[in-house]
């Protein structure tokens, strides 16, 4: 058995499955990946069916990544083989990550727990602590399960590092955020913990994301004549992510507006958040606290006013960048923040979510 | 009754169908079109049932084409009706638009031809002549209709105004030409007439086209993300488009090869066109040779080499825009022509084939 | 001399005027343009000389239109002559519509004013009434032509036809409002009007641009590379535009923050805009607070929420569209507005003027 | 003095350069690159005045690269020298990078060599060997430098790793290819050397290529607007990549026809590329021909027929892809290639030139 850690992933299929493969095919720290793949009638659309053994795939050719993804190919082959428990165990896997839809992540999860596996869950099945926020995701809090649901929610770490390093190393189950939540987290946390935002007049987040934060599948919404030449706005005051802000941010989602919007290209996050500040203050003094926040944090860059982030500048890396503008009055705060959807929205926080777990350098194979 | 002529649009939904819509609703000779639509479970992608008497819509529900596409709405409602062949009657209608599968067309036209109704069809069922070149559209030549689509198909006109005009205007089913086949034929037309082309040595047509032209089912081909920041070839040699290319120009499918690409923007086709004239020839007699071509004839725009035309400029018009390169060997040839595959190859040119047929001006309603 | 109004345009070779330009060219009451160059070194970028005799091109090649922007080619020439007011004259010229730099309005408009010629103006040169808004521009209120200008200032009318169809139709010099400022203003007035908005809470307008609302002049900004996959935030509490939407909404450049941002698109505006009520409303309510303020106003398209405007819906149209969403508290509101930059954002609403200021119906030749 | 390889980069501040760059900061056999940078009046559009030392730079301000692509920052400074053969001597530099305008390449490379200092070339400088291809690039062959220039010339490797590995070790001068010919050249040369191609008929290479390959100066051809949804050709029969493609290819220029297109991508090219075989072949063939030759060739990806690479299989990557279509008369060949112009068009093939000269592995850093 080789000395690096052994890791699976479940739903390489996907955008985000796919950047997390890439990414732990160069970690020096981990072995090939095992590529899972869930049986063909149940992907990505639809719930899947517990099996309690795992998931049972239907199909019995062999999938390889390379075929579905050809920019993979000419460094081997990357076959999926179905999900067991069994074949898991026996190949060592300890750590198991899910880039799968979230009812098949609160499926399986506690059957990896059980299995003594650890997981990094990339959905959205685990984040939330407040019922009021889970209800959206329709998950039952009230049948068989419920019991095992409670505890292991109780259980799972928000898995976003700079705020959560303390927790992050001795989960069992990390939820890794959503990716417009980092960008909205990252940008507020320092001034609301801080105690400087008015939070009685309200903050607002205004996000644009790209396509491939929509998801693989074909939808007329995803289709290019639909998004080319375009921006729309979706999901206003009822996007799934606004109750993991209001969460790590202690807001009230009534504190909280949340706008994103479709944006034109592939990849790539930027919001635009507004608060009031308690007091006039200097721009020097907003950034301070900015920097003296992230301080030692590798993964987030904080731009000196009035540079401001722009998407292109994160794509392909794991940073949140962060920039802002102050006002002449001193207390409107107009905040940007950009990063990767993919990567530091998805796979690249998953990864570095891993490398704390195991006591590695949090920026191992991220750079 | 309006003097106006009364039309009827079946497939408004998809792009071209749109397209033509908006085009009938400001053109000054036809009354507002009724727009058809077939019942929802045969919508685009599969093969309809016959009845004999038009098309059973499953739904009662009305729908609007205005919610359907929205920018069209604020000048009233565009209501969908089933397609009912006594109703058209009743309404008055003389001309039907088809601008659905081919399937469909395939089994609509010789009811319409029955009902005493003139159609201008714009998919591919009724272009061509000879069966080698249907085959790949799996027709059954050997059916019970088969007498019925065999007078058919000797009765249909290819509309391209640009070389039949004398046959359009007495047609009763008028096949509007392919988006590709209009780039490559008005392209080639005038050489291979006048002889000048040495077609031993083959003619390639390699052509790009926006996504429009895949057509509006979201599929994992049109997603954005595939699409976006990217290029691709397909149907190498076996794009539909070849047959009527070849027939159009009396060519062999051995004497012409043809490469689609599909284009990260929505709409727009450039063809660049490559051929081998027979004898050295200067630029001017090679530009004499299309301005002579195509004098008169509204919608083609000849380019003085060596200027090239580039698909901004017909986007969003009824042109057909063509340049080309002479190399220095005076032999060797490179022709680009340019079109909105929307317009000229499809709605644009449906009108423009309308307008011939009842004998108004060419260019009614396309300026 | 023609029945139909003879009307100039300078500035046809920039992306506003060509657009004014085909506007116009098929408005069925004004005679074709006359189209008018300044010197070739004076192009654009930099503020010209003041002649006090119009503008004194320095070559005598003919620039043709269609030269410039082939799409226009196929109907004719489109030649450039050289500014003279004696030209002018002669020509019957009545109405001037100036698409340039606010620097060359600002000269040439008081001369069109002395030669009795009617000016719609597309740049920020006459919009602002108080001097605070127009320090921005860097005009000199106190040199030989203040009294002038100060004089023009009061008399020009800011025009935007749906809050200012009064003044419109006896106004000598129409400044046609700022593109962003446009979607800001029309989403605001009607609950703005009504006293709704609690404006001590602050409002936000986060817009987005695409690249054509930064001017064809080639820059490291508008370059492909940079704008492509790409969005950026820019002007943050600075931009020009914000002048005209505090004056026209009578609010405080303190009361109103807005952030531009350039999206990868050619063209069109979407505005997600913040307020809080001063109570909790119904959204029928707000809806209402909308449809009775732009009853009658044929370019407003009020959207039944939650369904909100995209960019693609008002492409190539004259409509601004607005929709918006309720929180469940009543009290905060998202609207969102959209517009093509380049018609209802500029040349399709200084036709709008025109129309007003000739007493013609509002549409003539926008539909 | 470390035991890595000291090099050198000129021209860091272009697409290429940056990308060469970010390629040689993680490349674990090199230090740290030198940034080099000339004076600010001589940037990029100007050919340099050559001064026998060097470029002396006119400012004195640090420039750091992170500054003009924030996307490098967060790593520390990357500082811009002005280039100075003492000081490259000095820190031990043995290799130098021209990522710069073929005229600056044309002056310094010869002084680099009287250095003692190795080189990499991106520039079209040195490629040709032909006097009659190098004409378009407007190099005096007859002028004091004239003698050591024809030396050079003769010296110089071309450096497509595919073909010249065994010339590229020795090399004191390498001449990186342009990135369309390396699409072009790695498509031909299998079928080209085994001698199967009917060269008679003329062989076309219709290429397509994103905007990073036209450079960083911003132009109106290089305007988002321009750019975006549209296609065009150009530089038809007369594009300098002409001569090198003829060159290596061992081809008139009257064999080969080659038409470039600018596609609305930020990066990559596919070339599209007809010949017709002298004998009818199986594909089975081809693929052969084309494995055979690729052999160990850890850069090249031969897809097996008819699956065909796309722009984005290659992006990010060192790898050429190839994919072809043979026609049922088994003569009609149709070929794709694509890259990353950046990576294996430019500054990837350059790093692995370098691998090359200093007989590392050849994917060293590239993975």
């Amino acid at each position: 058995m080789s000395a690096k850690l052994n890791v699976a992933v479940l739903g390489a299929t996907g955008y985000s499955g796919l950047e997390l493969t890439r990414l732990l095919l160069r970690h020096p720290r981990v072995d090939k990946p095992v590529l899972l793949r869930r049986s063909e009638g149940s992907q990505n659309t639809h719930p899947p069916q517990r099996t309690g053994k795992g998931w049972a795939p239907s199909g019995n050719d062999e999938i390889n990544l390379a075929d579905i993804f050809p920019a993979l190919s000419g460094n081997g082959r990357y076959p999926l083989e179905p999900l067991s428990w069994a074949s898991l165990k026996q190949q060592g896997v300890g750590l198991l990550f899910l880039a799968t839809p979230h009812e098949v992540s609160r499926a399986l999860v506690p059957e990896a727990v059980v299995q003594g596996i650890r997981v990094v869950d990339l959905s959205g099945a685990w984040r939330l602590k407040q019922a009021q926020h889970r209800a959206i995701y329709g998950f039952k809090d009230n049948d068989d399960d419920a019991v095992t649901a409670a505890k292991l929610t109780e259980k799972a770490v928000y898995g976003l590092p700079e705020l959560n390093s303390d927790q992050i190393p001795g989960a069992t189950v990390v939820a890794n955020p959503g990716c417009y939540a980092t960008t909205v987290i990252l940008a507020l946390a320092p001034l609301l913990r801080a105690g400087l935002v008015d939070r009685e007049r309200g903050i607002i987040a205004d996000s644009k994301s790209g396509v491939s934060g929509a998801g693989k599948e074909p939808t007329s919404r995803t289709h290019f004549v639909s998004v080319a030449d375009n921006l729309s706005a979706y999901g206003v005051f009822t996007h799934r992510h606004l109750g993991e802000m209001a969460e790590q941010l202690q807001l009230t989602t009534n504190e909280l507006t949340f706008t994103p919007h479709l944006l034109p290209i592939p990849r790539g996050i930027l919001s635009t958040i507004y608060v009031h500040l308690k007091q006039p203050m200097q721009a020097a003094e907003v950034e301070s606290c900015y920097r003296d926040f992230y301080k030692g944090k590798r993964f987030v860059r904080v731009f000196g006013t009035p540079k401001l982030p722009e998407i292109q500048f994160s794509l392909n890396t794991n940073y949140c960048d962060i920039g802002f503008c102050l006002a002449q009055d001193g207390q409107r705060l107009v905040i940007v923040s950009c990063e990767d959807n993919l990567i530091k929205g998805a796979a690249g926080q998953a990864v570095q979510n891993m490398n704390l777990m195991y006591g590695w350098p949090e920026e191992e194979g991220l750079l």
